[in-house]
């Protein structure tokens, strides 16, 4: 038996996200399909998180068991041949020792969301990128996010379904960067609260618009309630894009 | 009377390029129905530069002459309330003189060539980008680049069907830039002949690879001849990026 660790790349629009449901397709359902044809053996593939339908991702990283005896270059090109009617690719498989858990052992997650300032309708990026139209005050934004970065209680920013035990996480890193028109938000955790990120950046879009100040921003924070953030901003501008482990 | 030029972003899958068909969807037709729908007017919309099937732009330029007076601003903003449903938007609206042609006084075309380079098939890029599964020599790519670059004779970059007088053209910049797997080559140009930058990048990629050396590639070049080039890289991958008037 061998554990495999796979980065993964895949296109959020033609899933209803990572985990497996009965009604639609699924990544981890198209992997697992994947690993079938492949080696002949039904394994569970275990994601390091899961991803909300339309979230795409350029590193979401998974483990599973095979018990056939191959080389980390044949499980990558054998995955993405069984693959290639899907929109997901295997990036890199490596062979690791059995301890490693894509989930229990990242160390730290990293997303990206695309934000295209501008006032008109988008074309090129539209299937990736939130549209702004009001202009985005970048300071304004960057003094509001700074506030998040640290151990905090997230319940402002915690989808009403997230199941995880506890709202309080550390966000290490909640960067904002332009290029032009192209507004990039990157938030770094060791692990995120359901649709956090999301959440996060719609109410930091209300803050760069103007129509919150930063002191109403610090007041919704505080108050440890969903119905006092803004609002989510969609999924399909929303890249998973890196896992570290020790 | 006032003659207007727009700057346009499109996304070329759902065109048959730029110029107006019969029984395919161009972009001038889009863009000659928006101005229709906001104006009444039924006008003539010259490109800067007919697009090929596939071929996106993210400056095309454009002019038109309406009777209707109107701002910069409205022109803009109501063909893009016409142009909703179509993958295709207006940047820019400006009010020119009359002897503004988009065609004529253009004094440089700009053109980008996206191509990943890497093992694994692409799914978030695969409708805008080339896969080149190969290790590609930068260097030696930019060595046959270079031989590019002036006044000569292009023909063995020259599809079948071009209508251009001449097959001598200057191409004053042939640069190609790495960041990691993604590949750019970008083209700029006061004109070229017809799939000369997909002809060329086609024959790139040969040199890249190492199919080609750089004697095979200057061979090719002086034998002014289509069949000595390499393949016609595909259109999707290709973005009309710009063009400068005086």
């Amino acid at each position: 038996m061998q554990r495999w660790k796979i980065t993964l790349e895949y296109d959020g629009a033609g899933f209803c996200g990572w985990q497996r449901q009965d009604n639609a397709p699924s990544v981890q359902q198209a992997v697992e399909e994947a690993i079938k044809g492949f080696s002949g053996e039904s394994v569970k593939v275990t994601g390091s998180g899961r991803t909300d339908t339309g979230v795409h991702a350029q590193g979401q990283v998974a483990h599973f068991d095979l018990e056939k005896d191959t080389k980390a270059e044949t499980v990558r090109d054998a995955l993405n041949f069984y693959l290639k009617e899907k929109a997901v690719c295997v990036l890199a498989a490596e062979a690791v020792s059995e301890d490693f858990h894509a989930r229990f052992g990242a160390r730290q997650r990293h997303y990206e969301y695309h934000v295209i300032n501008r006032r008109v309708p988008l074309v090129l990026d539209a299937a990736r990128a939130m549209h702004v139209p009001r202009p985005l005050d970048d300071e304004a934004m960057r003094a509001a996010a700074d506030l998040l970065v640290g151990q905090h209680d997230f319940s402002t920013f915690r989808a009403a379904d997230c199941q995880s035990n506890s709202p309080i996480k550390t966000l290490d890193i909640a960067r904002i960067t332009r290029a032009q028109e192209h507004v990039y938000f990157w938030f770094s955790a060791r692990s995120f609260l359901y649709h956090q990120v999301r959440n996060m950046v719609g109410t930091l879009v209300l803050v760069g618009t103007g129509q919150w100040s930063l002191a109403d921003f610090e007041k919704a924070f505080a108050a440890h309630d969903r119905t006092k953030g803004g609002p989510t901003a969609p999924a399909h501008a929303l890249t998973f894009m890196r896992v570290d482990y020790d």
